[in-house]
């Protein structure tokens, strides 16, 4: 027992309050994802220090900011020097020129400005949506999911514990997999007060169509339930005739909030920049509309979006920012194009990739965390394990396209010789 | 019923979903207190367009940044633009650079820059904090206090409803009135998991003694319970003698968080930087310790804060930012000598203003908001009625010290005539 004595003094010392730990957090299964991939990258760094390691892990932007939204930025800190050019508080739901312009050109003839709400992105606004709805709520996710919407969920009262059979007890998953060409089976689904749905998704790299998104509206209105929809990855949809906004299909704006994101964009993952649609459609069952609540959420849990973000972010969405940010997008879209023909040139099951910055890869033989330290140790690439997303994930892994062209590059001929 | 049909129309035509509103936000008793002042701000200019208002209502910073804090700020922008500036995510917990000059600046020798966490801001760290500690503690707060407390309390649960009688039911009110020196008489105070402590406070902009403060931590370590200690103010404290932080205590860091901004100190209102302190000893009463699940929270509800504003702060932290920001400290506590001056010659009781950016006035005979209203239509000023800030406040007006010198001239002068 010798190596728990300096913990048995720790306590001892410190005094035990009182305060009960919020029980929920008990109730969480396993480290944050993407801290355990840093945890096990560093072992290796440890045991290899002179490993030239490529990161295909978390989905973090990797090109510089055009000149021209970088300058947008710098003006306005300037600005904030001089008598004329400050600012205090900006408005709690940012500034009216943003709202316009996301209107303008994500939401035209769809959304109203007064609908749109800016934040400092997704993860923090799933915060205060969880605050929103409270605990009584159920919820469903896709299967794989972005980490953060099951986790806030149990933390926030929302499942009971986890149970390696069935996941968080309480907590509908809906399998998303090669068979259903990741688009859950809603006839097979249990309803849920709110359902979490990302497109293009995170971690699969799928877009569901016109009609499935529909087939979603249908099962929301025909249950009752509310669907979360997250679009942080929608200009990476380069197929004209899929969604990139829930709001495209038709009767949507009733049962539907959509988070939008700045981070994979405009390379703003260090700026903080995102948003909410609220539409004045939505109302809860006692007839109350949800946006007056999300306004409450706001004035009681949030003082507004960095202005400086904000500038940053009209200046992205202009015709000059918006051209060099096609560029960019395009160069992650090549990247994930490298990588896909490598993939497919091994010979592994491959998806995503086309209109999204994520390619979704099966691992013959390998359960995820396997390949994954297989190939951390053998080609000293960081990947995603896919079951870290979900169960559904078990056997996949995550290569994301973001990264420098040469990086990519050297990550395929590494990847082509570990085959 | 003509005036209602519109709204019947919506309902009609909008389905109605079956996910129930959360039932904490039905408790919420009145319109957030800035939002209620801003609309009476806004029927008087329906009324009179030409009056030439001067607010000294909500707490807003008007003096320009300091141009080389603006500077450290456009060149992280503009280096975001360049292949070596660029930055993806920062680190969670912020930026090691500023947690290192926030230890060094306001904890030397008391904090460890890993007990410190970088924020978008003191409202936002506490929408996490109340996700933190669940539906099932108790809340102490000052009476009066700053209202997001409260609302925060309210609509994540730890409240039953309001009684116009007792306010909300089980939130214990610490009255702080000129009859105590507006601190709580610990001896009457029932015990709750947690109190929430602003010092200087808002709104009475009193700051308790080093012996006060120890009562209150013996207070909380007697009753096992945590102390939430927000020191947005704490630059503002010129008293050689008064504590800036709890942890000047001895064993404060058994038991209490504290909370930073650089809203006030560094003109940050529209730019968004705070932080929270969590000391390694404080644990919950199964001997976790709360910095671990507070760590959670960040990594499930939050994903960092901008690096322009990070990097400001360090500037601001810094010996020629900092020369440039006490100026400005002088000059609004310059501002509050000036308020005060005037308000003594009113011959009204004035609290606060010395080692703090608020005044906390007595308006003899009046109820708070019609003191506001008076003041507004005969002044053109506007104040903040203390009764927004908790019952305690009925009588009070609350004025803020920030502003241009011109305006604070100004609306002395408007103030005498009043009288």
């Amino acid at each position: 027992m010798r190596h728990f004595g300096s913990a048995c003094i720790h306590l001892s010392k410190s005094k035990k309050i009182m305060v009960k730990r919020n029980p929920h957090f008990g109730k969480l299964s396993a480290e944050y994802l993407f801290l355990e991939v840093k945890k096990r990258k560093e072992a290796l760094l440890n045991k290899q220090p002179n490993a030239k390691i490529i990161s295909l892990g978390i989905g973090d932007t990797t090109e510089p900011i055009p000149k021209v939204i970088a300058e947008a930025m710098e003006k306005v800190a300037l600005d904030l020097s001089t008598k004329s050019g400050y600012h205090g508080y900006g408005p709690y739901n940012g500034l009216e020129a943003l709202r316009e312009k996301i209107t303008e050109k994500y939401y035209p003839g769809l959304v109203d400005k007064d609908e749109i709400f800016i934040s400092d992105g997704i993860k923090s606004d799933m915060a205060r949506l969880q605050i929103l709805f409270g605990e009584k709520v159920t919820v469903a996710v896709q299967d794989p999911a972005y980490p953060a919407y099951i986790s806030s969920s149990v933390i926030t009262g929302k499942s009971g514990f986890f149970d390696p059979e069935q996941q968080y007890v309480d907590i509908v998953y809906m399998p998303c997999t090669a068979e259903n060409d990741f688009f859950p089976d809603l006839s097979k689904t249990k309803r849920a007060d709110i359902i979490f749905f990302c497109s293009p998704n995170n971690p699969t790299g799928s877009v569901p169509t016109h009609e499935q998104l529909e087939e979603l509206v249908q099962f929301a209105k025909k249950n009752d339930s509310i669907i979360i929809f997250d679009a942080a990855y929608r200009v990476f949809i380069k197929d004209p005739n899929l969604p990139k906004s829930i709001y495209e299909i038709d009767g949507a704006k009733d049962v539907a909030i959509e988070f939008g994101s700045f981070s994979k964009y405009a390379g703003f993952t260090g700026i903080r920049l995102g948003w909410s649609v609220f539409p004045k459609e939505l109302h809860f069952s006692e007839g109350l509309p949800v946006i007056n609540d999300w306004e409450r959420v706001l004035s009681s849990c949030y003082n507004g979006t960095s202005i400086i973000s904000q500038m940053g972010g009209i200046a992205s969405l202009e015709n000059e920012g918006e051209e060099a940010l096609n560029g960019i997008i395009d160069h992650y879209l090549g990247n994930a194009k490298i990588l896909k023909d490598c993939i497919e040139k091994i010979g592994w099951p491959c998806f995503g990739g086309d209109n999204a910055p994520y390619l979704w890869i099966k691992v013959p033989g390998k359960k995820s965390w396997d390949a994954f330290e297989d190939i951390l140790y053998k080609t000293h690439i960081v990947t995603t394990p896919g079951v870290g997303f979900g169960p559904s994930g078990e056997g996949y892994i995550r290569l994301s396209a973001f990264g420098h062209r040469a990086d990519i590059e050297e990550a395929a001929t590494r990847l082509l010789k570990f085959k």
